[in-house]
Protein backbone atom coordinates (compact mmCIF):
# COMPACT_ATOMS: atom_id res chain seq x y z
CA UNK A 1 0.00 0.00 0.00
CA UNK A 2 0.99 3.87 0.58
CA UNK A 3 1.05 3.64 -3.29
CA UNK A 4 1.84 7.41 -4.51
CA UNK A 5 -0.46 9.03 -6.96
CA UNK A 6 0.74 8.95 -10.54
CA UNK A 7 -2.21 10.69 -12.15
CA UNK A 8 -3.30 13.76 -10.71
CA UNK A 9 -5.77 16.56 -12.18
CA UNK A 10 -5.82 20.01 -11.00
CA UNK A 11 -8.98 21.42 -11.12
CA UNK A 12 -8.62 25.33 -10.88
CA UNK A 13 -5.76 27.19 -11.87
CA UNK A 14 -5.11 29.87 -9.85
CA UNK A 15 -2.36 30.54 -7.24
CA UNK A 16 -3.06 27.19 -5.49
CA UNK A 17 -3.14 24.83 -8.27
CA UNK A 18 -0.68 26.23 -11.05
CA UNK A 19 2.06 26.34 -7.90
CA UNK A 20 1.15 23.11 -7.39
CA UNK A 21 1.54 22.19 -11.10
CA UNK A 22 4.99 23.96 -10.49
CA UNK A 23 5.77 21.98 -7.48
CA UNK A 24 4.92 19.01 -8.78
CA UNK A 25 7.10 19.35 -12.20
CA UNK A 26 10.17 20.39 -9.49
CA UNK A 27 10.09 17.31 -8.46
CA UNK A 28 11.03 15.75 -11.96
CA UNK A 29 9.10 12.49 -11.28
CA UNK A 30 8.46 10.86 -14.67
CA UNK A 31 5.81 8.91 -13.27
CA UNK A 32 3.83 11.35 -12.18
CA UNK A 33 1.13 12.59 -15.23
CA UNK A 34 -0.99 16.08 -14.87
CA UNK A 35 -3.94 16.85 -16.20
CA UNK A 36 -5.06 20.60 -15.70
CA UNK A 37 -8.55 22.34 -15.96
CA UNK A 38 -9.91 25.36 -15.27
CA UNK A 39 -13.58 26.98 -16.25
CA UNK A 40 -11.64 30.35 -17.62
CA UNK A 41 -10.09 29.51 -21.11
CA UNK A 42 -7.07 32.28 -20.77
CA UNK A 43 -6.13 30.85 -17.72
CA UNK A 44 -6.22 27.76 -19.21
CA UNK A 45 -3.85 28.60 -22.49
CA UNK A 46 -1.58 30.22 -19.76
CA UNK A 47 -1.27 27.55 -18.05
CA UNK A 48 -0.67 25.14 -21.86
CA UNK A 49 2.09 28.18 -22.88
CA UNK A 50 3.89 27.61 -19.52
CA UNK A 51 4.00 24.14 -20.08
CA UNK A 52 3.81 22.95 -16.39
CA UNK A 53 0.86 20.27 -16.78
CA UNK A 54 1.08 17.08 -19.13
CA UNK A 55 -2.08 17.79 -20.30
CA UNK A 56 -4.38 20.95 -20.58
CA UNK A 57 -7.56 20.05 -21.13
CA UNK A 58 -11.15 21.90 -22.43
CA UNK A 59 -13.32 19.06 -21.02
CA UNK A 60 -13.48 18.93 -17.07
CA UNK A 61 -14.00 15.20 -17.44
CA UNK A 62 -11.29 14.36 -19.74
CA UNK A 63 -9.11 15.95 -17.01
CA UNK A 64 -11.10 14.06 -14.53
CA UNK A 65 -11.42 10.46 -15.84
CA UNK A 66 -8.35 8.99 -15.74
CA UNK A 67 -6.97 10.68 -11.98
CA UNK A 68 -6.20 8.60 -9.16
CA UNK A 69 -6.06 12.06 -7.44
CA UNK A 70 -8.39 15.16 -7.82
CA UNK A 71 -7.32 18.27 -6.33
CA UNK A 72 -10.27 21.28 -6.25
CA UNK A 73 -8.37 24.25 -6.09
CA UNK A 74 -11.28 27.10 -6.83
CA UNK A 75 -12.83 29.17 -4.66
CA UNK A 76 -14.99 27.45 -1.81
CA UNK A 77 -18.23 29.10 -3.18
CA UNK A 78 -17.88 26.96 -6.53
CA UNK A 79 -17.48 23.09 -5.32
CA UNK A 80 -20.62 22.53 -5.26
CA UNK A 81 -21.08 22.96 -8.97
CA UNK A 82 -18.07 21.78 -9.88
CA UNK A 83 -18.55 18.90 -6.96
CA UNK A 84 -21.76 18.31 -8.95
CA UNK A 85 -20.02 18.55 -12.13
CA UNK A 86 -17.82 15.94 -11.86
CA UNK A 87 -19.50 13.26 -9.83
CA UNK A 88 -19.69 10.84 -12.66
CA UNK A 89 -16.28 10.94 -13.88
CA UNK A 90 -14.38 10.23 -10.87
CA UNK A 91 -12.37 6.84 -11.55
CA UNK A 92 -13.31 3.99 -8.69
CA UNK A 93 -10.71 4.49 -6.24
CA UNK A 94 -9.87 7.84 -7.00
CA UNK A 95 -8.74 10.69 -4.04
CA UNK A 96 -10.31 13.61 -4.64
CA UNK A 97 -9.23 16.52 -2.48
CA UNK A 98 -9.49 20.36 -2.39
CA UNK A 99 -7.40 22.94 -0.76
CA UNK A 100 -9.98 25.96 0.24
CA UNK A 101 -10.12 28.10 3.55
CA UNK A 102 -13.17 26.84 4.55
CA UNK A 103 -13.76 22.93 5.59
CA UNK A 104 -17.28 22.73 6.87
CA UNK A 105 -18.88 24.30 4.05
CA UNK A 106 -16.85 22.28 1.44
CA UNK A 107 -17.85 18.66 3.07
CA UNK A 108 -21.13 19.59 3.19
CA UNK A 109 -20.91 20.75 -0.42
CA UNK A 110 -18.96 17.89 -1.95
CA UNK A 111 -19.32 14.77 0.31
CA UNK A 112 -23.20 14.57 -1.57
CA UNK A 113 -21.65 14.06 -4.97
CA UNK A 114 -18.70 11.60 -4.65
CA UNK A 115 -19.85 8.47 -5.76
CA UNK A 116 -18.76 4.75 -3.90
CA UNK A 117 -15.06 3.95 -4.06
CA UNK A 118 -13.88 7.72 -4.46
CA UNK A 119 -12.46 8.60 -1.03
CA UNK A 120 -13.12 12.46 -0.18
CA UNK A 121 -10.62 13.80 1.80
CA UNK A 122 -10.70 17.92 2.42
CA UNK A 123 -7.57 19.40 3.02
CA UNK A 124 -5.98 23.41 3.51
CA UNK A 125 -2.84 23.86 2.38
CA UNK A 126 -2.01 27.25 4.73
CA UNK A 127 0.16 29.20 1.89
CA UNK A 128 -0.58 32.08 -0.46
CA UNK A 129 0.01 35.55 -1.02
CA UNK A 130 -1.86 38.71 -2.25
CA UNK A 131 -1.35 37.46 -5.69
CA UNK A 132 -3.37 35.11 -7.97
CA UNK A 133 -4.44 33.61 -11.50
CA UNK A 134 -2.36 31.22 -13.18
CA UNK A 135 0.85 33.56 -13.31
CA UNK A 136 1.26 33.99 -9.55
CA UNK A 137 2.24 30.16 -9.14
CA UNK A 138 5.52 29.06 -8.05
CA UNK A 139 6.80 25.93 -6.77
CA UNK A 140 8.08 26.77 -3.29
CA UNK A 141 4.71 28.23 -2.44
CA UNK A 142 4.39 25.44 -0.18
CA UNK A 143 7.68 24.59 1.49
CA UNK A 144 7.54 24.21 5.36
CA UNK A 145 4.03 25.32 5.38
CA UNK A 146 1.33 23.25 6.91
CA UNK A 147 -1.14 21.81 4.75
CA UNK A 148 -4.11 20.63 6.80
CA UNK A 149 -5.78 17.46 6.44
CA UNK A 150 -9.88 17.30 7.69
CA UNK A 151 -9.97 13.28 8.74
CA UNK A 152 -10.90 11.88 11.92
CA UNK A 153 -9.11 8.31 11.15
CA UNK A 154 -5.61 7.73 9.77
CA UNK A 155 -5.83 5.17 6.48
CA UNK A 156 -4.24 4.27 3.64
CA UNK A 157 -6.06 6.83 1.69
CA UNK A 158 -4.84 9.39 4.37
CA UNK A 159 -1.41 8.14 4.45
CA UNK A 160 -1.03 8.32 0.46
CA UNK A 161 -2.44 11.96 0.59
CA UNK A 162 -0.18 12.83 3.55
CA UNK A 163 2.88 11.72 1.78
CA UNK A 164 1.62 13.59 -1.52
CA UNK A 165 1.66 16.73 0.56
CA UNK A 166 5.11 16.07 2.27
CA UNK A 167 6.72 16.10 -1.59
CA UNK A 168 5.64 19.43 -1.92
CA UNK A 169 7.46 20.20 0.90
CA UNK A 170 4.62 20.96 3.41
CA UNK A 171 4.59 19.64 7.09
CA UNK A 172 0.29 18.25 7.21
CA UNK A 173 -1.39 17.75 10.50
CA UNK A 174 -4.47 17.05 10.92
CA UNK A 175 -7.47 18.67 12.63
CA UNK A 176 -11.48 18.56 12.40
CA UNK A 177 -13.38 20.71 10.00
CA UNK A 178 -15.02 22.58 12.74
CA UNK A 179 -11.40 23.13 14.73
CA UNK A 180 -10.06 24.06 11.10
CA UNK A 181 -13.03 26.89 11.10
CA UNK A 182 -12.13 28.62 14.18
CA UNK A 183 -8.40 28.56 13.87
CA UNK A 184 -8.91 30.04 10.49
CA UNK A 185 -11.43 32.43 11.56
CA UNK A 186 -8.61 33.78 13.89
CA UNK A 187 -5.42 33.24 11.96
CA UNK A 188 -6.95 34.36 8.40
CA UNK A 189 -10.48 35.26 7.77
CA UNK A 190 -10.49 38.39 10.42
CA UNK A 191 -7.56 39.45 9.79
CA UNK A 192 -8.05 39.36 5.96
CA UNK A 193 -11.53 41.42 6.77
CA UNK A 194 -10.09 44.15 9.14
CA UNK A 195 -7.78 44.46 6.52
CA UNK A 196 -10.53 44.93 4.17
CA UNK A 197 -12.05 47.15 6.24
CA UNK A 198 -9.25 49.52 7.01
CA UNK A 199 -7.95 49.82 3.68
CA UNK A 200 -11.83 50.64 2.10
CA UNK A 201 -12.20 53.45 4.90
CA UNK A 202 -8.70 54.95 3.96
CA UNK A 203 -10.13 54.90 0.13
CA UNK A 204 -13.44 56.90 1.05
CA UNK A 205 -11.00 59.69 2.59
CA UNK A 206 -10.99 63.20 0.79
CA UNK A 207 -8.88 62.85 -2.97
CA UNK A 208 -5.55 65.02 -0.81
CA UNK A 209 -5.79 62.97 2.07
CA UNK A 210 -5.97 60.06 0.24
CA UNK A 211 -2.85 60.42 -2.03
CA UNK A 212 -0.48 61.14 1.09
CA UNK A 213 -2.27 57.91 2.18
CA UNK A 214 -0.66 56.66 -0.11
CA UNK A 215 2.45 57.77 -0.44
CA UNK A 216 3.41 58.12 3.52
CA UNK A 217 1.63 54.34 3.79
CA UNK A 218 4.49 52.96 5.39
CA UNK A 219 4.19 53.49 8.56
CA UNK A 220 1.84 50.15 9.22
CA UNK A 221 -1.02 50.97 6.66
CA UNK A 222 1.28 49.07 3.93
CA UNK A 223 0.89 46.21 5.66
CA UNK A 224 -2.86 45.85 5.11
CA UNK A 225 -3.00 47.22 1.71
CA UNK A 226 -1.21 43.63 0.91
CA UNK A 227 -3.87 41.67 2.69
CA UNK A 228 -6.54 43.57 1.00
CA UNK A 229 -5.01 43.14 -2.47
CA UNK A 230 -6.22 39.21 -2.44
CA UNK A 231 -8.66 37.49 -4.78
CA UNK A 232 -11.94 39.21 -4.23
CA UNK A 233 -14.15 36.19 -5.32
CA UNK A 234 -11.89 33.85 -2.86
CA UNK A 235 -12.64 35.72 -0.30
CA UNK A 236 -16.17 36.91 -0.80
CA UNK A 237 -16.47 33.20 -0.85
CA UNK A 238 -14.68 32.48 2.83
CA UNK A 239 -16.87 34.77 4.42
CA UNK A 240 -20.21 33.69 2.67
CA UNK A 241 -18.97 30.17 3.74
CA UNK A 242 -17.53 30.57 7.53
CA UNK A 243 -19.50 33.24 8.56
CA UNK A 244 -20.57 31.63 12.02
CA UNK A 245 -16.90 31.44 13.21
CA UNK A 246 -16.46 34.84 11.36
CA UNK A 247 -18.93 36.66 13.21
CA UNK A 248 -18.43 34.90 16.42
CA UNK A 249 -14.39 36.09 16.46
CA UNK A 250 -15.65 39.59 15.33
CA UNK A 251 -17.99 39.97 17.93
CA UNK A 252 -14.85 39.38 20.56
CA UNK A 253 -12.64 41.90 18.13
CA UNK A 254 -15.58 44.71 18.34
CA UNK A 255 -15.84 44.00 22.78
CA UNK A 256 -12.10 44.44 22.24
CA UNK A 257 -11.69 47.62 20.19
CA UNK A 258 -14.82 49.43 22.14
CA UNK A 259 -12.54 48.77 25.17
CA UNK A 260 -9.93 50.80 23.58
CA UNK A 261 -11.74 53.44 22.52
CA UNK A 262 -13.34 53.80 25.51
CA UNK A 263 -9.94 53.78 27.30
CA UNK A 264 -8.35 56.31 24.04
CA UNK A 265 -11.87 58.57 25.02
CA UNK A 266 -11.09 58.66 28.51
CA UNK A 267 -7.17 58.79 28.75
CA UNK A 268 -6.92 55.74 30.61
CA UNK A 269 -3.33 55.24 30.15
CA UNK A 270 -2.82 52.52 32.41
CA UNK A 271 -5.12 50.29 30.54
CA UNK A 272 -3.50 50.79 27.26
CA UNK A 273 -0.55 50.30 28.39
CA UNK A 274 -1.27 46.97 29.67
CA UNK A 275 -3.31 46.12 26.88
CA UNK A 276 -0.41 46.99 24.73
CA UNK A 277 1.99 45.03 26.94
CA UNK A 278 0.15 41.79 26.64
CA UNK A 279 0.25 41.44 23.19
CA UNK A 280 3.93 41.30 23.19
CA UNK A 281 4.22 37.87 24.23
CA UNK A 282 2.33 36.42 21.29
CA UNK A 283 4.47 37.50 18.92
CA UNK A 284 7.43 35.76 20.95
CA UNK A 285 5.90 32.89 21.16
CA UNK A 286 5.60 32.56 17.00
CA UNK A 287 8.97 33.51 17.08
CA UNK A 288 10.04 30.77 18.84
CA UNK A 289 7.45 28.40 17.27
CA UNK A 290 9.72 29.19 14.02
CA UNK A 291 6.87 30.41 12.42
CA UNK A 292 8.47 33.89 10.70
CA UNK B 1 24.27 80.49 6.09
CA UNK B 2 22.62 76.74 5.94
CA UNK B 3 25.72 75.63 7.72
CA UNK B 4 25.93 72.23 9.04
CA UNK B 5 25.20 71.56 12.26
CA UNK B 6 28.24 70.24 14.14
CA UNK B 7 27.34 69.68 17.89
CA UNK B 8 23.70 67.53 17.84
CA UNK B 9 22.36 66.31 21.05
CA UNK B 10 20.24 63.06 21.56
CA UNK B 11 17.95 62.76 24.34
CA UNK B 12 15.99 59.26 24.13
CA UNK B 13 17.99 56.50 23.19
CA UNK B 14 15.57 54.24 21.79
CA UNK B 15 15.12 52.53 18.34
CA UNK B 16 15.25 56.06 16.47
CA UNK B 17 18.03 57.98 18.63
CA UNK B 18 20.48 55.50 18.58
CA UNK B 19 19.97 54.68 14.68
CA UNK B 20 20.41 58.63 14.45
CA UNK B 21 23.73 58.52 16.27
CA UNK B 22 24.21 55.23 13.98
CA UNK B 23 22.98 57.11 11.29
CA UNK B 24 25.91 60.38 11.69
CA UNK B 25 28.26 57.51 12.59
CA UNK B 26 28.35 56.15 9.51
CA UNK B 27 28.65 59.72 7.84
CA UNK B 28 32.26 59.41 9.00
CA UNK B 29 31.81 63.56 9.23
CA UNK B 30 34.68 63.94 11.44
CA UNK B 31 33.18 67.52 12.05
CA UNK B 32 30.35 66.38 13.74
CA UNK B 33 30.31 65.80 17.65
CA UNK B 34 27.11 64.30 19.26
CA UNK B 35 26.28 64.28 22.68
CA UNK B 36 23.58 61.14 24.28
CA UNK B 37 21.31 61.17 27.05
CA UNK B 38 18.48 58.77 28.30
CA UNK B 39 16.78 58.75 31.50
CA UNK B 40 17.63 55.33 32.17
CA UNK B 41 21.26 54.35 32.96
CA UNK B 42 21.32 50.98 31.69
CA UNK B 43 20.40 52.89 27.92
CA UNK B 44 23.14 54.76 28.35
CA UNK B 45 25.46 52.10 29.42
CA UNK B 46 24.75 50.50 26.67
CA UNK B 47 25.36 53.12 24.18
CA UNK B 48 28.43 54.20 25.80
CA UNK B 49 29.35 50.20 25.59
CA UNK B 50 28.54 50.36 21.80
CA UNK B 51 30.38 53.70 20.90
CA UNK B 52 28.38 55.29 18.69
CA UNK B 53 28.37 58.70 20.69
CA UNK B 54 30.63 61.02 20.87
CA UNK B 55 29.41 62.26 24.53
CA UNK B 56 27.43 60.25 26.64
CA UNK B 57 26.56 62.08 29.72
CA UNK B 58 24.57 61.59 32.92
CA UNK B 59 23.25 64.83 32.95
CA UNK B 60 20.84 66.09 30.53
CA UNK B 61 21.76 69.99 31.23
CA UNK B 62 25.72 68.45 30.12
CA UNK B 63 24.37 66.16 26.88
CA UNK B 64 22.34 69.87 26.09
CA UNK B 65 24.32 73.17 26.89
CA UNK B 66 26.43 73.14 23.56
CA UNK B 67 24.24 71.65 21.18
CA UNK B 68 23.45 73.13 18.39
CA UNK B 69 20.84 70.74 17.30
CA UNK B 70 18.79 69.04 19.96
CA UNK B 71 16.82 66.19 18.97
CA UNK B 72 13.58 65.09 21.51
CA UNK B 73 13.66 61.24 20.25
CA UNK B 74 11.63 59.97 23.04
CA UNK B 75 7.54 59.15 23.66
CA UNK B 76 5.43 61.58 23.19
CA UNK B 77 3.78 62.00 26.85
CA UNK B 78 7.25 62.77 28.34
CA UNK B 79 7.99 65.71 25.73
CA UNK B 80 6.68 68.65 28.10
CA UNK B 81 8.36 67.21 31.45
CA UNK B 82 11.59 67.03 29.02
CA UNK B 83 11.16 70.40 27.30
CA UNK B 84 10.50 72.30 31.13
CA UNK B 85 13.61 70.56 31.92
CA UNK B 86 16.07 71.00 29.63
CA UNK B 87 14.67 75.11 28.99
CA UNK B 88 17.65 76.76 30.66
CA UNK B 89 19.78 74.86 29.19
CA UNK B 90 19.41 75.42 25.32
CA UNK B 91 22.06 77.47 24.10
CA UNK B 92 20.90 80.74 21.87
CA UNK B 93 20.42 79.80 18.15
CA UNK B 94 19.99 76.22 18.74
CA UNK B 95 17.42 74.36 16.53
CA UNK B 96 15.67 71.75 18.66
CA UNK B 97 13.26 68.85 16.99
CA UNK B 98 11.64 66.11 18.22
CA UNK B 99 10.46 62.50 16.62
CA UNK B 100 7.42 61.95 17.87
CA UNK B 101 4.17 60.10 15.99
CA UNK B 102 1.97 62.78 17.04
CA UNK B 103 2.69 66.77 16.37
CA UNK B 104 -0.20 69.05 17.67
CA UNK B 105 0.64 67.73 21.44
CA UNK B 106 3.78 67.91 21.13
CA UNK B 107 3.93 71.87 19.82
CA UNK B 108 1.66 72.16 22.16
CA UNK B 109 3.72 70.34 24.97
CA UNK B 110 7.60 72.01 24.26
CA UNK B 111 6.65 75.41 22.48
CA UNK B 112 6.11 77.32 25.71
CA UNK B 113 9.71 76.24 27.35
CA UNK B 114 11.82 77.06 24.10
CA UNK B 115 13.81 80.38 24.67
CA UNK B 116 13.82 83.38 22.77
CA UNK B 117 16.64 82.88 20.20
CA UNK B 118 16.17 78.95 20.12
CA UNK B 119 13.98 77.18 17.20
CA UNK B 120 11.89 74.67 17.89
CA UNK B 121 11.09 72.81 14.40
CA UNK B 122 8.77 69.39 15.35
CA UNK B 123 9.23 66.74 12.98
CA UNK B 124 8.45 63.18 12.74
CA UNK B 125 10.52 60.48 10.48
CA UNK B 126 8.41 58.27 8.71
CA UNK B 127 10.17 54.98 9.94
CA UNK B 128 10.69 52.30 12.46
CA UNK B 129 10.65 48.56 13.02
CA UNK B 130 8.52 46.45 15.81
CA UNK B 131 11.92 46.61 18.14
CA UNK B 132 12.94 49.09 20.60
CA UNK B 133 15.48 50.02 22.99
CA UNK B 134 19.15 51.11 22.00
CA UNK B 135 20.21 48.03 20.65
CA UNK B 136 17.08 47.98 18.30
CA UNK B 137 18.65 50.86 16.36
CA UNK B 138 20.78 50.51 12.39
CA UNK B 139 22.10 53.57 10.54
CA UNK B 140 20.01 52.48 7.15
CA UNK B 141 16.41 53.06 9.54
CA UNK B 142 15.94 56.17 7.21
CA UNK B 143 17.60 55.60 3.98
CA UNK B 144 14.44 56.47 1.55
CA UNK B 145 11.61 57.10 4.18
CA UNK B 146 9.89 60.58 4.85
CA UNK B 147 10.60 62.06 7.21
CA UNK B 148 8.30 65.02 8.27
CA UNK B 149 9.20 68.66 9.22
CA UNK B 150 5.94 70.77 10.51
CA UNK B 151 6.46 74.20 9.45
CA UNK B 152 4.57 76.59 7.51
CA UNK B 153 7.22 78.38 6.46
CA UNK B 154 10.73 77.68 5.00
CA UNK B 155 13.40 79.60 6.31
CA UNK B 156 17.33 79.10 7.09
CA UNK B 157 16.65 76.91 9.94
CA UNK B 158 14.21 74.57 8.35
CA UNK B 159 16.74 74.10 5.47
CA UNK B 160 19.45 73.20 7.78
CA UNK B 161 17.12 70.55 9.38
CA UNK B 162 15.99 69.95 5.76
CA UNK B 163 19.53 69.30 4.69
CA UNK B 164 20.77 67.07 7.78
CA UNK B 165 17.70 64.73 7.29
CA UNK B 166 18.73 64.57 3.53
CA UNK B 167 22.24 63.33 5.11
CA UNK B 168 20.88 60.71 7.15
CA UNK B 169 19.12 59.61 3.97
CA UNK B 170 15.23 60.92 4.23
CA UNK B 171 13.33 62.33 2.20
CA UNK B 172 11.99 65.35 3.91
CA UNK B 173 7.92 66.80 3.01
CA UNK B 174 6.60 69.94 4.93
CA UNK B 175 3.00 69.60 6.50
CA UNK B 176 0.61 71.09 9.02
CA UNK B 177 0.57 69.68 12.22
CA UNK B 178 -2.88 68.95 12.18
CA UNK B 179 -2.52 67.15 8.75
CA UNK B 180 0.28 65.46 10.30
CA UNK B 181 -2.16 63.90 12.96
CA UNK B 182 -4.59 63.15 10.72
CA UNK B 183 -2.65 61.18 8.45
CA UNK B 184 -0.93 59.20 10.95
CA UNK B 185 -4.28 58.60 11.99
CA UNK B 186 -5.11 56.59 9.18
CA UNK B 187 -1.66 55.13 8.26
CA UNK B 188 -0.18 53.98 11.57
CA UNK B 189 -1.75 54.70 14.62
CA UNK B 190 -5.61 53.13 13.43
CA UNK B 191 -3.80 50.07 12.03
CA UNK B 192 -1.53 49.52 14.64
CA UNK B 193 -4.53 50.02 17.59
CA UNK B 194 -6.23 46.98 15.27
CA UNK B 195 -3.15 45.01 15.31
CA UNK B 196 -2.90 45.49 18.91
CA UNK B 197 -7.29 44.54 19.52
CA UNK B 198 -6.82 41.47 16.71
CA UNK B 199 -4.34 39.63 18.56
CA UNK B 200 -5.11 40.85 22.15
CA UNK B 201 -8.69 38.68 20.75
CA UNK B 202 -6.03 35.39 20.37
CA UNK B 203 -4.62 35.85 23.31
CA UNK B 204 -7.93 35.87 25.13
CA UNK B 205 -9.11 32.39 23.33
CA UNK B 206 -8.49 29.13 25.22
CA UNK B 207 -5.34 27.62 25.70
CA UNK B 208 -5.72 24.75 22.92
CA UNK B 209 -7.18 27.30 20.18
CA UNK B 210 -4.59 29.97 21.65
CA UNK B 211 -1.53 27.22 20.76
CA UNK B 212 -2.82 26.77 17.42
CA UNK B 213 -3.60 30.49 16.77
CA UNK B 214 0.33 30.49 17.17
CA UNK B 215 1.12 27.37 15.04
CA UNK B 216 -1.01 28.70 12.19
CA UNK B 217 -0.20 32.25 12.32
CA UNK B 218 1.63 32.24 9.21
CA UNK B 219 -1.87 33.00 7.67
CA UNK B 220 -2.41 36.81 7.94
CA UNK B 221 -2.29 36.84 11.56
CA UNK B 222 1.25 36.62 11.88
CA UNK B 223 1.39 40.51 9.81
CA UNK B 224 -0.38 41.77 12.74
CA UNK B 225 1.77 40.46 16.09
CA UNK B 226 4.59 42.03 14.54
CA UNK B 227 2.65 45.22 14.18
CA UNK B 228 0.84 44.40 18.27
CA UNK B 229 5.13 43.72 19.20
CA UNK B 230 5.88 47.73 18.96
CA UNK B 231 6.65 49.25 22.56
CA UNK B 232 3.78 49.57 24.19
CA UNK B 233 4.89 52.77 26.33
CA UNK B 234 5.28 54.68 22.68
CA UNK B 235 1.92 53.54 21.66
CA UNK B 236 0.14 54.28 25.52
CA UNK B 237 1.39 58.17 24.62
CA UNK B 238 0.51 58.26 20.64
CA UNK B 239 -3.49 56.96 21.61
CA UNK B 240 -3.62 59.70 24.49
CA UNK B 241 -1.99 62.22 22.77
CA UNK B 242 -3.79 61.94 18.78
CA UNK B 243 -6.91 60.98 20.66
CA UNK B 244 -9.30 63.16 18.52
CA UNK B 245 -7.82 61.93 15.31
CA UNK B 246 -7.64 59.02 16.38
CA UNK B 247 -11.29 58.19 17.73
CA UNK B 248 -12.69 59.83 14.38
CA UNK B 249 -10.84 57.33 11.87
CA UNK B 250 -12.23 54.88 14.16
CA UNK B 251 -15.43 55.71 14.03
CA UNK B 252 -15.03 55.66 10.43
CA UNK B 253 -13.74 52.19 10.73
CA UNK B 254 -16.16 50.87 12.70
CA UNK B 255 -19.28 52.34 10.36
CA UNK B 256 -17.18 50.44 7.62
CA UNK B 257 -16.73 47.09 9.61
CA UNK B 258 -20.22 46.93 10.50
CA UNK B 259 -21.60 47.15 6.82
CA UNK B 260 -19.40 44.51 6.58
CA UNK B 261 -20.38 42.40 9.32
CA UNK B 262 -23.87 42.97 8.10
CA UNK B 263 -22.95 42.02 4.46
CA UNK B 264 -21.59 38.33 5.96
CA UNK B 265 -24.91 37.52 7.95
CA UNK B 266 -27.27 38.02 5.35
CA UNK B 267 -25.09 36.39 2.69
CA UNK B 268 -24.61 39.16 0.46
CA UNK B 269 -22.03 38.39 -1.75
CA UNK B 270 -22.19 41.04 -4.21
CA UNK B 271 -21.49 43.59 -1.53
CA UNK B 272 -18.74 41.81 -0.48
CA UNK B 273 -17.32 40.94 -3.86
CA UNK B 274 -17.29 44.79 -4.49
CA UNK B 275 -16.05 46.07 -1.62
CA UNK B 276 -12.92 43.54 -1.58
CA UNK B 277 -12.26 44.94 -5.25
CA UNK B 278 -12.06 48.31 -4.40
CA UNK B 279 -9.34 47.88 -1.70
CA UNK B 280 -7.11 46.52 -4.54
CA UNK B 281 -6.34 49.46 -6.68
CA UNK B 282 -4.79 51.20 -3.28
CA UNK B 283 -2.05 48.33 -3.12
CA UNK B 284 -1.91 49.27 -7.18
CA UNK B 285 -1.55 52.98 -6.31
CA UNK B 286 1.27 52.72 -3.14
CA UNK B 287 3.03 50.24 -5.78
CA UNK B 288 2.85 52.88 -8.43
CA UNK B 289 4.22 55.30 -6.03
CA UNK B 290 7.10 53.14 -4.89
CA UNK B 291 6.42 52.85 -1.50
CA UNK B 292 7.12 49.07 -1.41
Amino acid sequence: MDQKFQKISIIGLGLIGTSILHAIRAKKDEYITTYAFDINPEHRNTVLKMGIATFVSDNIHDAIMEADLVILSIPVGSMKTVASLISSSLKDGAVVTDTGSTKSSVINDVSPFIPKNVFFIPSHPLAGTEYSGPESGFSSLFENRYWLIVSDKKTDQTKRLTSFFNDLGSIVETVSAEYHDKILAITSHLPHLIAYTIVGTASDLEADLKNDVIKFSASGFRDFTRIAASDPIMWRDVFLNNSEAVLEMLQRFNEDLSDLQKAIRKKEGEKLHSFFSRTRSIRKKIIEAGQI
